[in-house]
């Protein structure tokens, strides 16, 4: 893991970096402080045009007693390009264009190679993270996509909490994944979420095996979840990491 | 309205009444203090069975600056009996017990007269109790019978918020009611509610009319609501209320 740069604002220590070539970011307390535990901050691919909604998740989160952290997805961004997966993209959009059912076939090319590819390197992300001073497990995982969030929550036991965001479709294989998962979970559904499936989202939590599961739905589309649903995620965290 | 009782508790007042014939429990601040708004508490009916949940509820929102009330329902408690409908219990309780669906002309006939009573005798609660001192409108709706809460909000303007308890059978006319309801809400769902129907939940949380509205759904049976639940309901009505 190699920081490639670092500024400070408003009491937050910005820094970014890259591990094996995948870019990152990491946001921890500009002064110091005890030892905070790490939430991991899921989203659909591309740093910087997410980054403007991820830096105010973090500030929110380090503001709040914890690090954050997240890495570039494969094939998104400034990260070399997959045919077979910018082909499943516009599979998808073609079938939401025409009003036409997104069929398991497109979910499962769209999703599986991804989730094979960028979970070992969350994981790897988790290692150097959690070697570095300042930062504690357990951790935590945050967002989007919702499939990444089951999968690290079933296999990898330094995850004791996650917030799924449902706000992409998921591979019948991950409901499975899904009934192994038992760490408590704030789902997060947005009623009317223009690019996901409400019914497959309900589905998928029911199917979650955790015994503590709560799921908030609120109305509106795909980036509308409400201000207040922050502080509920980090009341969320604050129970189960501190 | 006319105070039969009343004690102090942990810096609670808690004070029972009767008004036109209808017991109710009412809990203030036990210390002079600025005008709280007011949160009536729903439930099923039953007060002195309900009254440790009940007055737990109470005292956690005087606590956080709300003044509480209840009233008991309909046939419930001590007040008189109607035999129509107990009928119409026994008519759910064999349905429920047989493994029978609940149909909808049970649900109307255990449903719509209960509405049709309690409503009214709610409203002339609001009427008596906003007129005490140290008691100050808008008010908010806290609890079930989720029918009760729908009715209220879409037709007193006094209810300014209300978090409904999604933990009973709604008659079909409610949903029409539902879609007048513009208030902010949140829905509280126990996702394996035995007394409940979960389709008809979420159908019901599509069609409330307001455009804020949050449904927290929690895994367990109907009265496993968990703890964590009462702060966010907090929350929500701080939000609305003050």
């Amino acid at each position: 893991m190699r920081f490639t740069s670092g500024q400070h604002l408003d009491g937050v220590l910005e820094r970014e970096f890259t591990l094996d070539g995948v870019p990152g970011i990491l946001w921890t307390a500009g002064s110091a402080s005890a030892p905070a535990p790490l939430i991991l901050l899921g989203h659909p691919g591309g740093l910087r045009r997410m980054y403007p909604r991820l830096a105010a998740r973090a500030r929110h989160s380090v503001t709040e007693g914890f690090a954050a952290a997240t890495i570039e997805l494969p094939w998104a961004g400034d990260r070399p390009r997959s045919g077979a997966a910018e082909e499943a993209r516009a599979a998808l959009h073609n079938a939401l264009r025409a009003g036409e059912p997104v069929t398991g076939e497109i979910v499962d090319r769209l999703v599986l190679p991804l989730l094979d590819q960028a979970v070992p390197e969350w994981q790897s992300a988790l290692d150097a993270l959690l070697s570095l001073p300042g930062i504690t497990g357990p951790a935590g995982y945050s967002g989007g996509v919702i499939s990444i969030g089951v999968r690290l929550a079933a296999a990898d036991p330094r995850i004791a909490a996650a917030l799924l965001f449902a706000g992409s479709y998921v591979p019948r294989a991950v409901f499975e994944e899904a009934r192994q998962v038992t760490i408590p979970l704030l789902v997060l559904l947005q009623w009317d979420d223009e690019g996901n499936d409400r019914q497959m989202a309900l589905d998928l939590f029911g199917a979650l095996g955790s015994t503590e599961k709560t799921l908030h739905a609120n109305l509106g589309g795909h980036t509308g979840v409400p201000q207040f649903e922050a502080d509920d995620a980090t009341r969320f965290f604050a129970r189960h990491l501190k």
